[in-house]
């Protein structure tokens, strides 16, 4: 029996609708023959939690404080984006530091046991959480396209001086693994989580669950060299 | 003052993620300058209610008898899909005709005085409740491409024999106006919905409001002809 991988879905006050729920309906696709291979569980610190400014109000599966005490039994932890201003209201509240160190927790995990992988999703904006984590210190990394100066700001603060971290213009980018071997896997802005979970489900399912995921969901998988306006 | 169109997003159990999830975070969108053009009420007779087999767990901003009841207040009434052998239970629970007699009460009613506009919008295999509810004889439609055999069935049987119903395949279909003046938009499978949605706020709202959504959601709207397997 192929092995189920755990995708931990941050949620936190209006985060965008698309980045979580795009990445996360690739991921309850069930294949033409056989078992889910993907098992999302939402988390927050808050309970309900209310996303897309006040647009749906979601229970999550699990608390924040359940999954950072069971962060070694995910395979994928995912964190959507949102409004720049917001995120950067939240990354000065206790909720950003409890964040940014669920992070760095993750970051510093072997791959998981059970299925060889571990992997840091974020989506759209989502990728200016990782950045004020000091995880992406040296990587070519991407963003929503209106956030690219801010996130190379924000990967420069948290390294206390250049971070070498270099912003470019994708609809995805694969910026490598960490020391501990945690792959880092940004989208560009809101829909292009959709491409990169079909993407990851490529990697560690395989390309026929992809394609069919894609197909259940027509929505023709693009590239990463197909940045927005690109096209 | 431009007027708020007011979007009634039903929930049910098992109701596919993108279905909803995208059509609302483009009716989020708040345009470059000034207010959000389109105002989402989610409604279910559930609450919470459970949607994509478990994956997210919702809480109803209305009940369904609160939109039931003012209805008339509403341009905007969204139907998702979901699994067609779900649909097809849903439709013989009491649910199912609660849905269906709403469906067609909203049908019946003349354009909201406030906007000039009644829409019903369905996504993918939302359709098929469109059908089972009779408003679709006549009429030239689309839905998931998997469903179109059923779709074409489930609306002859709505009509008790032939319904004249033609059902193609299409990105997305504007199936005309009702005797009373409501437009009925059908979305081909789940992210379809995402182009209907751009395609009516391009109808109420312009051209620039539905290019800034697009951009803004970095997806490239695609055209009614571009059916799933054509792009």
């Amino acid at each position: 029996m192929s092995p189920i991988f755990n995708v931990a879905v941050l949620l936190y006050k209006d985060a965008d609708i698309i980045d979580f729920a795009g990445p996360t309906e690739i991921y309850t696709n069930r294949p033409a023959t056989g078992e889910r291979p993907f098992k999302t569980t939402t988390f927050s610190l808050d309970n309900p939690v209310s996303v897309g400014h006040g647009v749906l109000t979601l229970i999550p599966d699990a608390s924040f404080q359940d999954v950072q005490a069971n962060l070694n039994n995910f395979d994928i932890l995912m964190v959507p984006g949102g409004m720049p201003d917001q995120i950067l209201e939240m990354l000065k509240r206790e909720e950003g530091k409890a964040i940014t160190k669920l992070l760095n927790d993750f970051a510093s995990l072997p791959p998981r046991k059970e299925t060889g992988h571990r992997i840091i999703q974020s989506v759209c904006t989502g990728a200016l959480v990782l950045a004020a984590s000091g995880i992406l210190k040296g990587r070519t990394v991407t963003t929503h396209h209106m956030a690219y100066d801010l996130m190379k700001q924000m990967a420069d603060e948290a390294a206390g001086g250049e971070s070498n971290t270099n912003v470019i213009s994708k609809r995805w980018v694969d910026a490598g693994l960490t020391d501990a071997g945690v792959r880092i896997v940004n989208a560009g802005g809101v829909t292009s989580g959709i491409d990169t979970s079909l993407h990851i489900t490529e990697m560690l399912v395989g390309k026929e669950a992809a394609d069919w995921a894609a197909e259940v969901s027509e929505f023709e998988k693009r590239g990463q060299d197909e940045a927005w306006g690109s096209a």
